[in-house]
């Protein structure tokens, strides 16, 4: 049976799957990263970390791809692996020397938290992208329209020159910079760092990279920070790949590791969230995928290039060749109804769903921003926090819970509202990751809210079988990325389920966004301004 | 050994307590309303009744204050009672027939919510208040000035048109309508309808009366509601005694009833909160008496009369004879503090008073309104509510309790503030009531966020206290009010807890103070102006 591999890198874990040429999951396994998130302190340290720091072990990543690899091939001992795709979360980055070893390996560094991998969710760079957005700003900077007129606190940049501003001995000795995904396919195929596989997706949508201008130039950069002017030429070798070309051939020691053939072709990685895309289905322009876990990601192809205030990225042939991708997302989803959850003291969310779910809209009053991880699109403003309002005595957790949902809708509205007015069509909507599928209430809640159906993507893993697509792209199964995606992600017919508004709502939700804004404006306020 | 009876209504239960002439305490025990407040149904039924409605049983203060009235004299059996004094939340307020009799005891209205005693916390009046406001100030009613220019949702007046236009019928068949605690005193002195003992202090602060310019007049009432005009010659007959005349003494079937000596003398009533001043010990002007418990009032003697905007009244005499009474007050507080417990899922306070108490000011960002109930002073508007500000992930319960304590210690401190602005001096702080025995925690907080010292009087009853002080004062038993409070309610040397204030704390809650503020702007605009 011929087979493509997908390995799907996320925060605490990573999955593999294994998907025939017809899109059939043939076996599927997922393995954690033994240090998870490193939040608290270093391996081997009782050193408090920073609050806001998040950082991940390099060898977690390689050790678990292989744990995976072989517990699928274990399932589908006739796998025939044609090629292996991957996506990674972004911009999670890391520096290393010109082979490739992490810098927080070497002994010298190991105890340097700003020389460890910063995971995509580390909060440490605030006041180095003011910095950067303010130059950019003062010297009209062409990317800074790309990304909706702000660039973020998560990105690449930022998150070099902190480290270069806070741990310049770490900047000094790391000679490679590069993102997560780009390292382990790097490690992957192997090579000289001269040629190393930097994916289009990453770059265009974290690394201010785009095809016409490439990186930010020396000038803006030296600006900046004079240090920082050479980043780009002394730091950041490699070739830049779309995602489903093939970066190279799997080496001997690496086809060992995870148990497959040597040579086998590796496509240049994307971002976990855009892998998303191709894993639901999505050929056409036109449909917004929300890629929804922890945090969501919202993305769209479009025909029209576009500058729409505070959307993230804007970036061609980011996604899927031919298309304009436009890439906008919220901080905390998944995530922020586990705080809740726990924040009330619920075991499990089955009391709170129900008790919400027969709330009517508005939850009695109870008004939500659920920045409670900044907001990202359209304020790219990590800084920014949530909101309860209008609580009175007789509220209890399901009324926050479902204020919480709503808020979460509203966001999604905003953005929606936003591609509209700016000119870029918006006529179908795809929810995949995890959440869609333990969390019916959200899809119900998102529906009714923007007034639209709503399809859930049957695979329960859509970036993985994303990963899994650009796998058989890069080994050439394919005539075109159009063609995989229809023949490998096609819902089989009654395996979506379809969630349709209820209109009666309509008018409540439409007054209660207006509120939503009207809170959102006033919590984006600095107090003195 | 010579005694004074306080009895003093909450709202739940009733509580005696026997104090000698000297002040010593020496009984004391609590009965529970059997049918505590009535917000689900009326008794003997399941119809259930409109949100914000809160009622109670006419019964349950007679038979409860029998219980407890017994048990004490158990406690006690050589107590001679002097006299009784009464103290009662207040505004609750019912409407009777001429001989006494509840209107909700009889068949016909058994089944009208809106003959039944309306508690303090009924919140069924908005519309009626709404209106009683836009009169009074379109006819610049000189009675506005002395209640911070706004007439209250939980007062007399609103709550009697309530009944006239809800329950018109009801509202027909009462040939009196009075004050809960004023019923109470004609319950245990009898005596015909046109000289029953009304309580200038619960007619100053909830029923728009004054010395010197009486009730409303029928031209404001009419304009009001035509069917209105005639309300106070028609249904509301009686003396004013102030609290500590003597309204009478002990009928032969109360005092058989409550196991005392018939005549024994009773004071009439006086406002439970009210009544926490002379139980405080606080015999001269400036001193703030923080009275605190599930909401709190907030009391002062004066001797000016100042219009300061926003509170709630201005009673010449209204406390202690001699003083201008200022009556302020918080709507949520150990009510706002049980809630968020439940909400958080926790069993009792320790482990969020543990934790808030090591947070640093500002509880690591977290901000509150206090509002869950509503602002009584200065916004006087029962229809705002609460909200938590500044949230992220990082957050738990214990920040959220620590926001709400400081959001609390706002409040005070910008009663506090108006009031000084006003020029009237606060130069001293006493707090008493229930909560501050046993949660030391919010005192600390108070301390700290106004920058002054508090006291905390050791009486764990002070209002109960307070009344029989006054049943002392009825009986004869001192020369003036100021004898029998230093005489019974100076508390013992080493008997009171001082809280001082942190001042290094200082400039963060200033800063934060500010916030509070701009954050109750923002809550207390009407969306559309």
């Amino acid at each position: 049976m011929k087979a493509a591999l997908g390995l799907d890198f996320g925060t605490e874990s990573v999955r593999a799957v294994l998907v025939d040429l017809r899109g059939r999951e043939r076996a599927s396994a997922v393995a954690k990263y033994p240090h998870g998130q490193i939040i608290e302190s270093l391996p081997g340290s009782k050193k408090k970390l920073p609050p806001h720091y998040a950082l991940q072990h390099p060898l977690d990543w390689l050790d678990s791809a292989a744990k995976a690899t072989r517990a699928v091939l274990r399932s589908a001992r006739n796998a025939e692996v044609l090629g292996i795709g991957v996506d990674f979360t972004s911009c999670t980055m890391l520096p290393t020397k010109r082979d490739g070893t992490p810098l927080c390996l070497l002994k010298e560094f190991a105890a340097e938290p700003l020389a460890w991998p910063k995971l995509w969710k580390h909060h440490g760079a605030q006041s180095q992208t003011d910095r950067i957005n303010a130059v950019a700003r003062e010297r009209g900077e062409n990317f800074l329209q790309r990304y909706g007129g702000i660039i973020g606190l998560e990105w690449y940049f930022p998150k070099m020159l902190e480290t270069l501003e806070l741990a310049p001995r770490a900047y000094d000795a790391a000679e490679v910079w590069l993102e997560a995904g780009d390292w382990f396919v790097w490690q992957l195929v192997g090579g000289p760092a001269e040629s190393l596989p930097r994916s289009t997706c990453q770059a265009g949508y974290k690394g201010m990279w785009s095809a016409t201008d490439g990186y930010p130039s020396e000038d803006f950069l030296r600006a900046v920070n004079p240090k920082f002017a050479r980043v780009v030429k002394d730091k950041m070798p490699g070739r830049l790949l779309a995602p489903g070309v093939a970066a190279d051939g799997l080496t001997a020691a690496m086809a060992k590791k995870l148990g497959l053939r040597e040579g086998t072709p590796v496509s240049a990685a994307i971002i976990d969230a855009h892998a998303g895309v191709p894993g639901a289905g999505a050929a056409d322009p036109g449909t917004l995928v929300m890629v929804m876990g922890t945090s969501s990601c919202h993305m769209l192809n479009s025909e029209v290039e576009r500058s729409v205030p505070g959307v993230a990225g804007v970036v061609k042939d980011g996604i899927l060749p031919g298309f304009f991708g436009y890439e906008t997302g919220q901080a905390a989803v998944g995530d922020a109804f586990d705080w809740l959850r726990k924040l009330t003291g619920q075991r499990d969310f089955a009391a709170l769903a129900r008790e919400a779910a027969a709330l009517p809209p508005g939850a009695e009053g109870v008004m939500c921003v659920d920045w409670f991880n900044g907001c990202r699109t359209p304020l790219m403003d990590g800084s920014l926090h949530g909101a309860f309002a209008g609580l009175a005595l007789h509220h209890r957790p399901a009324h926050l819970y479902r204020a919480l949902l709503e808020a979460s809708a509203f966001g999604v509205r905003w953005i929606v509202e936003l591609l509209r007015d700016g000119g870029v069509a918006v006529n179908k909507f795809v929810a995949t990751g995890g959440l869609p599928h333990h969390n019916p209430l959200v899809v119900q809640v998102y529906a009714d809210v923007l007034g639209e159906n709503i399809t859930v993507h049957p695979s329960k893993q859509g970036p993985a079988l994303g990963a899994a697509i650009l796998g058989a792209l890069a080994a050439g199964a394919f005539k075109s990325p159009g063609d995989a995606i229809r023949a490998m992600a096609t819902p089989k017919p009654g395996t979506a389920s379809a969630f349709k508004p209820n209109r009666s709502h309509r008018a409540a939700y439409d007054a209660l966004y207006r509120e939503y804004l009207r809170l959102g404006d006033f919590f984006s306020a600095k107090p003195n301004s």
